[in-house]
């Protein structure tokens, strides 16, 4: 589901990307103030053609800056993307938390101060990056309002931020790529930390099914949320008490069967209609 | 020229803007983790379809945020656009330049410190406003990166940044187009302002003259430039010393006929293709 | 440790609003171009005096806008120590750590959808703020280089972006406080979660400890490390294996005895010099 | 005054800038999560000592990042400020002003497209730069909020967005030194220009003077309005017609006598009180 949710992402990106391209892939040979008064639009639909470039329609003596503006856009929304991509797998590579983790280099050493521990440096380099390329695209917006047919103040800022920008998310790309090629998943770990709650999880399909069993809504709900506080309670407190599940065949007035509560506590139970979701993920293309 | 070089930066900024909403006419009904593990797609697909909106393929708690960030990103360059219309007219309504004035209302006071003036008050707030719209999608490239499957991180900056954004940006559309419509522009006073320079606007003209007399283009810049600075040296002293024809006219070494000074120095010739820009505006579609 | 920190950010906070305040506080009743022509300086003086602003020693029509970015940036940096306080008890907030919680008002239910949960959803409202107010330093920033001796383009700004951030600072700040001040903490949460890492916390000493034996660092690096992956690989697949301390005691290459293991693997021998931090936070003064 | 306004503002960057380092120059030799664990407090302030730095009372394995968004911040304004006065000599150096220009290096050549043409380039270089670093600013605000005691996000930024800007920063105060240093001001251009208006500038005297001869602000103001809209016509349409003073001249309505004219329409009356302004910088010092 998360790694679908990338997918899909990056293709949004992707499209953005390809859309800034053709906006800002435009040439202009059209003189001082864009009237062609010393040279023929043929020259610059020759070399325009040539390049690969779409002549722009009206220029002045540099083309209109909003076309660079949406390049860094899209270059900030994918560097946001990979940032959002890079956060997961920080926030599963906590100590508490060891779900995935970032390759490990072989013979690579972990810190010499805490040999153990292996912190998810590049995701937190590319976190970093990410605000490099965020900040650039205001360069770009504030570059758009030149003054008359010409002003160069955009041009020593599009040496820095938007060259800045191209390299950093190629970059970025590269180490994100690294990153989920050799992304190790500990699917053993991720069950234990389901379990950890205690059953809490299924706290909505408890009260769904209490619901049925006749009371109202809110009578299920007073009687879901008193059982799920005290495991709550031992979970702040590190008590190893009864689980959800067990608190509640010991509520008389949770009046759920054996087969219904099997049924609740499944974990499987909610990805019954995941192939739906898979489903879609195969007609995307890059 | 200069309304056609708007023109058409509107029509990206409409591009833009169209693509964005695309993106962001997005729905989802499908659970807490996005897997319809309690609700059947078909729900999301009917109430999506009655609301105008496609649903999301693959979603979590929340819709991501890269579709906001690209709706305030479209917003931001559409502001940008604005900002630089509104900079011209700031360029041209100066005191020493006055070629153009956005409208001032009738009956309008001018300052009561300084009854004449004229500030062209609405195109600096627009300019200003300008400032904010482009910072808000700083926020929203912000917004991107939430934790899990969700995070209420950008729940509040949206109900700010991404309402005051279409609220300004509406505003300043609404205050442009009043101001496009309404402005005053003097041509005559932007051929006096023309002939300020005395003929200098006409050099390189001048020196693609003098290298069809034979002369090497050094040769024809030395001539170009020294006569163009003496006159340059009065307009900063203001000085009324002989226009740059004259002075070309003095130069032993400048060969140039008068049929040929004659062409030089004047403006229309600049014109010549002018239709050929003016004729693909007559293609541009809102 | 963690409040000690945040105590002397805020306290860097109050002193860049103080500095900032000073350089905002200041009057100016100077005429259009700031020459007093027609008005005699004593009235600024006094007029000034009565408002508690120092005279500004020379101004135009405004005041430059430096001093009102000097403000934002002071508000932008309280907003960012603010957002790193919140993101902390987001962190600890997690269903993975719940090390420490955000007050839970009385009564106050959880979400509907799952009766048990509780986010930390106001302090996901102070980071999502901060980025508001962070944006906004931009515009201040984008204030300061006014045309000439007067334009307007900052006043309208200033009355979004600069009102906005002061109002949603003020808002943060009422949030935190009571965040912090009703803050749940779970000290045996955090010991129990200090010793997920089945000792690895205290390979550092052991590193120490073993080259007092009198191997080499490279050596006792070896033996850390080893014994550190295998604990570390326990941990990736939820396997109850044997303590990073037993597995040491079962390496016949880890001379380490009893008294020196106790020495090492006890938690409280990293506070030893704690009074010396506490002490310095006794001299803290707002 | 225009020079004056820079000093000062100028002496509060460098305020701002000291305040920065102040709080910056800071060091932490305490441990991995800042409590001097395995080494004593003393060998931090020995340290500290030969390096100039102070000690921080409370760190963790990184530095506080407030502390260095409050340097970025501090170099944003310093180069917001730099913007400030590059826009000016942009301002004075368009065609139709002239009243500056910055420094023609000696056998520099003017575009080769239009040999006279001085455009000031490296002001304009100077502004673009200050978006650079003003944008930057966002990238340490954005660094503030780490995780936990260490998180090295914001390392790859800093040495990006920090370094950048300190480089820019110091390339930004050397060009605008040169501009400074070596600025050609035209002041018979800047009184030629001042009566381009046409004793429009004087508009707020006469006022002042009308309602002296016992009528009032409202006749005053109409009188005024109605000779100064015609002056502004005439110039609207380059059209030489008669000055200011000759149509209140001419307007029954506005007795003033000849004296009173002569009175008003003397520019340096201005500047009566200038001194006042001009003392007040002889304290400022670097």
């Amino acid at each position: 589901m998360k790694f679908g949710s990338w997918a899909w992402a990056l293709k949004r990106a992707q499209t953005r990307l390809e859309q800034a391209r053709e906006v800002a892939a435009t040439g202009a040979i059209s003189g001082a103030v864009g009237t062609y008064s010393s040279i023929d639009p043929f020259v610059e639909q020759y070399v325009c053609e040539k390049l690969g470039l779409t002549p722009d329609p009206l220029s002045t003596q540099v083309l209109a800056r909003d076309r660079h503006a949406q390049v860094m856009c899209a270059l900030a929304c994918a560097a946001a993307t990979l940032e959002s991509i890079a956060m997961q797998v920080r926030l599963l590579q906590q100590s508490d938390v060891i779900e995935a983790e970032e390759p490990f280099k072989k013979g690579q050493k972990g810190s010499s101060a805490m040999p153990h521990k292996r912190n998810p440096i590049t995701a937190e380099r590319v976190c970093g990056l990410a605000r490099v390329v965020k900040a650039n695209a205001q360069v770009a917006l504030d570059n758009v309002a030149l003054w008359y047919e010409r002003d160069i103040s955009h041009s020593g800022t599009e040496r820095v931020a938007l060259a800045d920008s191209f390299t950093a998310l190629d970059y970025m790309f590269g180490k994100m790529q690294w990153i989920l090629d050799g992304l190790q998943t500990y699917p053993d770990k991720m069950e234990h930390n389901l379990w950890r709650t205690r059953g809490l999880i299924f706290s909505s399909k408890v009260l769904l099914a209490l619901v049925q069993t006749g009371i109202t809504r809110e009578e299920a709900y007073v009687i879901v949320q008193r059982n799920a506080m005290k495991v709550w309670e031992d979970i702040q407190n590190a008590v190893e008490g009864p689980t959800y599940r067990e608190r509640l065949e010991a509520d008389p007035e949770a009046k759920l069967t054996k087969e219904t509560l099997d049924e609740i506590f499944d974990p499987w139970d909610f990805l019954t209609r995941k192939d739906e979701v898979f489903k879609r993920l195969e007609g995307l293309e890059f």
